[in-house]
């Protein structure tokens, strides 16, 4: 598997800055629940695990999260990619910055 | 302006995961471009500047930044939400998990 520019730099982190080591953490935490199936991918159930798990404070703001959760297909089937793991933790995010 | 749940846990951010601190990061990043013109939303000057500062590496990912950044309008007037600095930070990241 091809690494890029950035996995390398993980080990000397203090090039990083602040916002890129913070991506990085959102980024591992996909890897970290991607475990089932493809490991680049997240199954409905492993999205459920992580978002209780790592983000109790911003679930809240995903509208109906259980709901989308549902829709996504069979729970541990389904696959869902980074881009979408990406879009529903900044619906949160979104949610969080001010309040509706 | 209502401040959410999350931004009061933010004295006590002993309570936030991991994920949840670095997701406040990028948030907070944002706000601290966006200070021209409306506080909500970044100019395409700003998003530029941001990336520059503090996606140092990450930027090689954003295919085209610059003329995404372009396309935005006008460099000083046109305004970029929130969800879309999201969307270009999601892509970036997407670029960094793995190379195409």
């Amino acid at each position: 598997m091809g690494q890029c520019h950035c996995h390398k730099k993980r080990k000397d982190s203090q090039e990083l800055t602040d916002v890129e080591r913070a991506i990085e953490i959102v980024i591992n935490n996909f890897h970290r629940y991607a475990v089932k199936g493809r490991k680049e991918c997240l199954t409905p159930n492993e999205l459920r695990e992580l978002v209780v798990q790592q983000l109790p404070h911003l679930s809240q703001h995903v509208c109906s999260l259980d709901e989308k959760i549902e829709c996504l297909g069979d729970p541990d089937e389904a696959k869902l990619e980074f881009g979408e793991y990406w879009a529903i933790i900044g619906e949160a995010a979104k949610g969080c910055r001010v309040k509706k």
